[in-house]
């Protein structure tokens, strides 16, 4: 919990691109809301569909998550069974054209990655690679060559570590290593990784404390998983309201989560303007006028 | 904002008591909802009739927010033109009949003070004493005298300081000047002064730098106005939901807010969940089930 004020020093800048748009993420910057509905995990209507190849329900998701505040999206086609890398570029393809956000292509299959990539117009976020070496190897290459942004999760094949200051080390690979590959740390955002509160009520401040060690001692962007907090508690969007901002003020820089919540997305933006990242609440009158949350 | 987990100390316990309850206010406990209501500021119809001696509406305001939530009440009788000694003392006898909520007694006038303290069974919070001498002088004397807790602003006559280390010092004065008065550190609560985002988008982080820095050098409690965060902007219960846990999760133990609110309530009750203040999350699963916030 304990914060020690220091010196600010300049804030690090990932950029990513649709065919026409640019987000930039930073600490200096609105906080990145990134839609996370675009997953069959949890829906299997969805992966029913997808196994299909229909992909029609996509359509509606991509315009929820826009009404809702995203500013980028996730797209996950992992279904079992079905050919992720032909789906995952369909789907990249059929998502570009209704939206003119950045997307964040989410697969463990190093196909699938590829695949996405390359249907991809512009620099995508690939989300994402652990500390392993055989995934390193595999997939940062990759990042590279296609001129994309990486996650990194700082746990190994041993270990999802229970000490902040042992995932800060495997983060620290994980920014170096890309470097060895050409990659700069400004495009990797490191996943903190947030873990069910319902689980162990002591998870969150180890969460907390890892960004606090990851932006003061790496300085890079992150982003994680807003949703695994609140996982198997009621009244979810409460529990996440509350953990945004706790987690923004210790410099989570995007998370991925549901952008159709208001209560979220509104959480969000008010830690925007709290944090000072809503220059004279512009942001946050101008949606109050608009009747957004 | 930078965070650096440091070693965890045992926290300082702060003990309240009304006539048969007591409240502990800790960072290893629940944060304390002090409710704000009853209070004429803002209020024209409420301090007219404080004027004309009518205590009437206190009962309905102890009502709204004791089922809002409120694990203390602040009480406030700053009514210009009005005999405030008498109005308090009457004030706290009348909420001690109507709750065993412990109180918060908020005068700037020393003879107000004095007649709630006399009035008040228990061990009662005074809200607030500054830096300066004279007041130091006068108030802490009553403090010691009806054993009570205090709060103490961090401003003098000359200045409220906009750096958190000046606060910080300020803080330490009165800290100090109370133990000689023989008033121990955990009877001190340190108000880290909470300003309106919307007058400056970075006093919030002036805020929370100070919370950090408090709780990491002086280790006392911490309460604060938390409503004034908000003042003047749309969708305050909005902010304020955001602005808590991010106090909490830099170390504020209790706020004097809105009792009434839900959102708000149930944004400190996250926090406390999150925080590992609620041993399995059984409060807050308590709650849903009976449909509080």
């Amino acid at each position: 919990m304990r914060t020690t004020p220091t010196t600010h020093t300049t804030p690090t800048h990932t950029t990513l691109r649709s065919r026409d748009e640019e987000i930039v993420i930073g600490a200096d910057r609105p906080f990145c809301v990134i839609g996370e509905r675009i997953n069959p995990t949890g829906r299997p209507a969805f992966a029913e569909r997808l196994r299909a190849g229909d992909l029609s329900r996509v359509e509606s998701d991509v315009k929820e998550q826009v009404a809702g505040g995203a500013m980028m999206l996730d797209v996950n086609m992992g279904v079992p069974l079905a050919d992720e890398a032909e789906l995952l570029a369909r789907a990249v393809r059929l998502i570009q054209d209704r939206t003119r956000l950045p997307l964040c292509l989410d697969s463990s299959v190093i196909e699938a990655l590829e695949a996405g990539l390359a249907a991809y117009e512009g620099k995508a976020l690939v989300n994402s690679v652990t500390a392993e070496d055989d995934r390193l190897e595999r997939i940062l290459p990759l990042v590279k060559r296609y001129g994309a942004a990486v996650v990194g999760l700082p746990n190994d094949a041993d270990e999802i570590p229970a000490e902040p200051r042992r995932r800060l080390e495997l983060a620290r690979k994980i920014v170096d290593t890309a470097g060895g590959y050409g990659i700069p740390p400004e495009d990797v955002l490191i996943d903190p990784l947030a873990m069910p509160v319902g689980a162990d009520t002591s998870l969150v401040r180890t969460t907390l404390d890892t960004i606090a060690l990851i932006h003061d001692e790496l300085g890079v962007n992150m982003t994680l998983g807003a949703s695994n907090v609140s996982f198997g508690m009621p009244e979810r969007h409460a529990i996440g309201a509350a953990f945004l901002p706790m987690a923004m003020a210790h410099g989570l820089t995007s998370a991925i989560m549901d952008a159709r919540a208001p209560r979220l997305v509104q959480s969000a933006k008010a830690a925007d303007l709290l944090l000072g990242n809503d220059p004279w609440g512009g942001a946050w009158i101008a949606a109050f006028r608009a009747g957004r949350p």
